[in-house]
């Protein structure tokens, strides 16, 4: 069975709108250039919120599959939009920043790339639209 | 000058990775039955947020440009992910409901339109991967 997502969203005041999302409530706004408060982040940014949230949510079981267990992992998006409308991601760069004692790069490299070539869908989503470009740093 | 986007995502701990976007953070996790523990949204249903506040932003300017005020817009966004990996979602619906006395249907429909047509940054990224669906929807 498909399980179908579904979000609502309200528009509050001015520019800002509370999404509802499986219970938790997200307040979107924008700078005031564009008539908002800041009450909250700006929608095209998510967009890379939910890549990192979705590849890190494969790589650490990935991992773990192959017995490695990092202490840390701190993802990074960047994200480049295009000059012209519609102004959409156009690159995406994403850094994988692992901590722990003798961690394997050929495993690490492996579940980033199990992630991005086969189950992130936030990945094959963006990837549509965008160059992606990937890095792997360790710190131990 | 193009303004580049950038956040940071840290693993907590299971599945629960916490991001941080323009100052606010948003804490992502999944359900048990993937070792989650539920203590913030799924990170996939986040782009149909970004794209309800994306669109939302376009659409109540646009319409405040053509004198029409509603006094209340709520958008709710469907998604059906693919059935294989990467399970991207693959269809999205979205339903404007607009509330207010006298709205004239056409401008609401040329507003929705520009925002999905040209503006929406967040449609356009989706829709290269998703069949999207639009309803409009007036409450007096």
């Amino acid at each position: 069975m498909i399980m179908k997502s579904k979000i609502d969203c309200t528009w509050k005041q001015d520019m800002a709108f509370e999404a509802e999302v499986q219970g938790f409530k997200i307040t979107m706004d924008t700078t005031s250039e564009f008539g908002g408060h800041e009450t909250g982040p700006r929608p095209k940014p998510l967009l890379l919120v939910a890549l990192a949230g979705c590849t890190g949510m494969d790589v650490i079981p990935l991992l773990k599959k192959m017995r490695v267990e990092p202490e840390g992992l701190k993802i990074t998006v960047e994200g480049e939009p295009r000059e012209e409308h519609p102004k959409y991601y156009h690159r995406i760069h994403v850094i994988y920043e692992f901590s722990g004692k003798g961690l394997d790069p050929e495993k690490l490299e492996k579940a980033v790339s199990l992630s991005r070539d086969r189950y992130c869908s936030v990945s094959a989503m963006l990837k549509m639209g965008a160059e992606m470009t990937y890095e792997i740093k360790i710190l131990d």
